[in-house]
């Protein structure tokens, strides 16, 4: 189930959730399904995959999400739950196995904070590698700066990851748009950012990273026919 | 010091939080800094108030909160946390009495898409009040819309408040909205909500909106004050 070709249109719905998984409704290129596909593999949680042809969506699929958007998580009981941090605390709350979130209330808080500046980066990489034409010497100038903010943060706390010496949950949030930037002709972005760039090698390293993550020849593939306005949805099935 | 005058440009700096309190930077009018007000009051903790005069800011206060947004939380031991929903969460995990949000995971990330989901819902409060010009009938109908859906979402669960039969977090997240409503001059768009009406007419009774609360009176000397660009945030002290 984990491997099948997306669910478009026409295509009928899946039965109910096998009981003892939990089913990801995803789309295999998108950076925000990718979130919830990091934690569900880090904390070693039971699923089944369901891929959605997000362009032709099935009726059966914006009704358990209005939003239309992936990911979407489904319960054995029939619990739906969307948007991607939101998937992600979910399945943190109710698989205590390898906590990925600080105990702390003020870590999670700034966990939390760091989530919300980051969501205002991520509009950057969208506009910055579809933009085909005008000026983006602007909002490149905007790009790197935020990119040296992320930079700052981590080598202000001279740790590893965003959360500490170990990999947590905020990191998981943050890299999938990492994975894509060279894919996105933006790797240059980082000329001045050296914990940033160690940050992305030691996430080349994560396990999870490793089983969740495309090479830049697959992501280009993908977003390549998105831009012709014919997503390779199933490319490398 | 909860009704001191706000601070600007050239304020000095306060001091810093003394122990056993929680310092709240706020603007008296900002709908977002009403949520922790609400929370603050509904949890009963003892707190004082920075008020912050958000056209002028302090030099001081972009340094807790680069974004230059009101809610800011401050500790007597340096923390700074902002952004309205997380400030909220932090209070509501390190001050355990009066819990506000629910026991279940999936209650909670059912609170969490809500507010996801409401967040869209803020903007047209604006664009529809603030307009000058233009046809606004197409944001009007899209907003009926949205209100609708609030409305269904307290007919299908047949409660009284979003969360359940009692008031919980989410029903501060979106009240400050509503308590501005009449105001803005949109109270003719919940003519066909007749639990969303409900809703307020239950909201106005709780203790802790009528402790944060202004009048319309009061929220349109503000209102009026802030679109002449001459915002009176100090209006009734």
């Amino acid at each position: 189930m984990a491997c099948q070709k997306c669910h478009g249109k026409d295509s009928p719905a899946p039965g109910p959730v096998p009981k003892d998984l939990v089913r990801l409704y995803s789309m295999r290129f998108c950076p925000f399904a990718q979130r919830t596909r990091l934690v569900l593999h880090a904390k070693g949680i039971k699923h089944e995959v369901v891929n959605i042809n997000t362009k032709e969506k099935p009726a059966w699929f914006l009704e358990k999400n209005p939003n239309g958007t992936v990911p979407v998580l489904e319960t054995a009981s029939g619990q739906v739950i969307y948007e991607s941090a939101i998937t992600c605390e979910y399945l943190e709350e109710v698989f205590p196995q390898k906590k990925l979130c600080p105990a702390d209330p003020f870590e999670r808080a700034q966990h939390k904070m760091l989530l919300e500046n980051f969501s205002k980066v991520v509009p950057y990489f969208y506009k910055l590698s579809m933009s085909k034409e005008g000026d983006l010497s602007v909002p490149e100038k905007e790009f790197k700066e935020k990119l040296s903010q992320l930079n700052d943060t981590l080598s202000k706390k001279k740790t590893k990851y965003f959360g500490g010496d170990s990999l947590t949950m905020i990191d998981y949030f943050i890299w999938p748009w990492f994975e894509r930037i060279e894919m996105m002709g933006l790797k240059h972005c980082l000329d001045h950012t050296p914990e940033l760039k160690l940050w992305i090698e030691r996430m080349y390293e994560n396990p999870s990273v490793k089983a969740t993550m495309f090479s830049n020849e697959d992501h280009k593939v993908f977003f390549d026919s998105y831009m012709e306005g014919k997503p390779k949805f199933d490319h490398g099935l």
